[in-house]
């Protein structure tokens, strides 16, 4: 596999490692990814997190996987392991069914019985799975890019911005997605204002967006989640970019906690609301939102002290698509979204086995 | 002084003492105050904190000092100087006032001239300061019973009622009142469950009403303050009560920061929001909302660690009365502030020195 570094995560001397983000931003540890056990447990507790990077860090898991030697049965295996390791953000499931349905046109092409130790054969499966694992990386990076290219011309000089979560480099293999796009215009001369909401209870707006913000010396101010309608009824916000991790074929979406009331806020203070998302977080099986499934996480992330009290902790809630001005795909910026891009191009040129579209 | 206990402020043996409200809910430890400059620093650390109580501890605490024989030129120096200790609660001034005009009658009735020696004589400006305190405390346990009463006929059984920060005995003298109105439903029997917004950057929610909830057995649920318009928008709140910091004389009111989030989504999702507290809360001089002072905090109560960051940290917001449903006061609820009661009965029957009226 060849090499690349992106913020989050990277492969370098047949190592691949990734940034554990439950340390930052006191701490910059990266964690060596030898099997995919590890990378389950790392999706799980969040070191490694973000809708698009976790699709991204498991195929390439499961790609250096393959190349250290693993059979295709244990392969297949993982693949459907990773894909519970957490059940909102649909990228993660795509991803590892890309590397799926490798394996099964190789099955259907019977090239599956070129043998292990043939892995650096060009034709075999496990050379195969390499590869797509590297193109995924490869079109995240691009998508972002694209996503950045898209939405920094609805940003214009003096804007103040809102955004909610973690969606920028940390959360993707490229620059992010909607903190991409305030990066992008940023980089194009912008001068701008970003209001980041610390994002309880794992604070990946004061870690993670305030940490990235920094580092590139873009104004910025860290609220709490609960200050944002403060400022939007002073008119101090002109407009929020949050990202996403799954999308309804209608345009629901569901994002991390907090999002949807950050929605409602937005309609009723007029300010424009955009979500952005590369292709690969549209879910054209899911026709609302109310099918989106929501993340339920421990207790003790809000509150490991006052035990008497019950705590619910959902992870996501959903956004109806009447709240959102605009979504920011890699396609462009639309309305709605559109019929063409609601099933993913891979999805239409595979031929995938039913059983494998389960997880 | 005469002997009181309350959840978070005693006189007992000459001795006051209030509740260190930062160490709830890991310790229950009373801090004594000794004198006014403890008391300031008290109020100014949130170790007593509730628009109601500072207003309360800070009479007791001025009475304790005159019965503890200080100059009435030092009486008057502490008033003033607790008046500056937080901006937003009217109450503190309120209550404060009210001590001052007993000095101010002595004064034109040239009692003043009484000794300090004397103090213990029935017609001594001391005296009537102490009494004055009393009356503070009493009436302000009694407003709170009285809000539960009227505010509980709005509970029906089976209702889920959000609430925010800490409204509840711990911030007045009494039984609270948001979370006043919600333990007396519960006395009278109605079956209810209370969702708490843990309430950052401090907590009050979390450590404080989660706490008195959980001292008297009532269901409740902890959640962070981004969850509450997911639970709205899956219609599992029903009602929403919350207290006051000062209203406005059209009904605008300052409350702890997040409360306008909330009453913006109750609007949006149609459910009934309404504000409970005392008349000493209301501030017949202020117009409208936007003219009480809004405390700036800081910026270490919402991080300490991340150092490259910009932090906003207003302690309160602003709902504007257009939101509110009805106001549950001493007096009943209404839909507006009556008019006959904007304007505290004390301060129409006294005539203030017109000097003491401007801190």
């Amino acid at each position: 596999m060849k090499d690349f570094r992106s913020t989050a995560i990277l492969h370098e001397k047949n190592q691949l490692k990734i940034l554990d983000q439950t340390l930052l931003p006191s701490e910059e540890k990266w964690l060596k990814v030898n099997d995919p056990e590890i990378l389950y447990e790392a999706i799980q507790s969040l070191r490694v997190r973000g809708a698009p990077l976790i699709g991204v860090a498991a195929a390439l898991g499961i790609a250096r996987y393959a190349e250290d030697g693993a059979s295709l049965p244990n392969i297949k295996k993982h693949i459907e392991r990773l894909k519970k390791a957490r059940p909102t953000a649909v990228n993660l499931t795509y991803a590892l069914e890309r590397l799926a349905v490798i394996l099964s046109d190789h099955e259907k092409k019977n090239t599956i019985s070129i043998p292990r130790q043939a892995r650096d054969d060009k034709r075999s499966a496990w050379n195969d799975i390499v590869l797509e694992a590297e193109k995924i990386f490869d079109e995240d990076v691009d998508m972002c890019e694209k996503m950045g290219t898209h939405g920094s011309k609805l940003i214009n000089d003096g804007d103040r911005i809102l955004t909610h979560c973690n969606a920028g480099a940390l959360a993707t293999a490229g620059r992010g997605t909607a903190v991409g796009v305030i990066t992008k215009a940023w980089e194009l001369g912008r001068k701008i204002h970003v209001y980041v909401d610390e994002t309880r209870p794992l604070l990946q707006g004061a870690r993670l967006t305030a940490w990235e913000l920094s580092k590139l010396n873009i104004p910025h101010t860290l609220i709490c989640d609960n200050m944002a309608a403060s400022l939007m009824g002073q008119k101090k916000i002109d407009k929020i970019f949050v990202g996403a991790d799954r999308i309804a074929r209608n345009g629901d979406f569901a994002n991390k906690i907090g999002t949807y009331g950050v929605a409602v806020l937005a309609k009723f203070h007029n300010i424009p609301f955009y979500v952005v998302s590369p292709q690969s977080t549209i879910d054209p099986s899911i026709h609302n939102g109310s099918d989106i499934p929501i993340e339920i996480r421990n207790s003790k992330e809000v509150s490991q002290h006052w035990n008497p009290t019950h705590i619910y902790n959902p992870s996501f809630d959903v956004t109806p698509t009447l709240l959102v001005t605009a979504y920011v795909l890699d396609s462009g910026v639309h309305s709605v979204i559109p019929k063409e891009i609601t099933v993913p191009l891979f999805l239409l040129k595979k031929n995938i086995d039913p059983s494998l579209r389960s997880g």
